[in-house]
């Protein structure tokens, strides 16, 4: 599966389309479908935006760990595609989804922009709703 | 004004709260404001972010043009701060704004995010509301 998707052809023209940055990135926006709240700001490689498309489901490409990351992995919050959309540059994607779980950041809350700009400071603005610890446990 | 902005101080904590990429960027997500409608991802210098903070509108910096950029200096299509929010990594900024003229592409179109994943092709989704000729006609 994985092994085709550098392989230029007919339908990998979408992919080329994208305007992949020096470390082989997009910026991905992720957006609520249903409310419109957006989520968070990620990155996808070219494997994870294709995997992304046949799986349905958010698939980044994890910065710090260096690896494809399937959304929900572990806390099982996946992000169901309803919509991939691509900017006018074609180096932004937003994606609309269904956030399983309603919570899409890790510290429990819904939203990862959860600090508001406040007087000169950043304001914590969102509640949690689930205990970190409660999502990642085994 | 700028030249305080790279000065240490006690007002400018929230500046140094933000994770600056290696060319001292950070990327930001545009939103209207009362649609909810993504308009657009560009990026913010510390300077651009101090401005739009200070100015209470959108100032990005323009990687193209390796200057900043005041969103709407020539069409008009400024973008009024209502909201400045900062993600869990303090890598990512969300900004809520009110869009004036409605358009916020330099297509002339809402929002940059016009085209949409269609059977394995981007199809572009959204109409053109105001002719970019029109828009950068001086």
């Amino acid at each position: 599966m994985s092994s085709s998707i550098n392989q230029p052809g007919e339908n990998q023209a979408w992919l080329d389309a994208v305007k992949w940055n020096s470390d082989g990135l997009v910026p991905v926006i992720t957006q609520d479908f249903e409310t419109g709240t957006v989520l968070t700001q990620a990155w996808m490689s070219r494997e994870a935006l294709s995997l992304t498309q046949e799986e349905a489901r958010a698939v980044y490409w994890s910065r710090s760990r260096q690896k494809l990351w399937r959304k929900g992995e572990e806390s099982g919050h996946q992000q169901i595609i309803k919509e991939i959309l691509l900017d006018c540059d074609s180096d932004a994607l937003l994606i609309r989804v269904e956030q399983i779980g309603g919570i899409a950041c890790h510290t429990g809350r819904v939203r990862c922009f959860y600090r508001r700009l406040e007087n000169g400071q950043w304001v914590t603005s969102d509640p949690v709703i689930k205990d970190p610890e409660k999502i990642y446990k085994k």
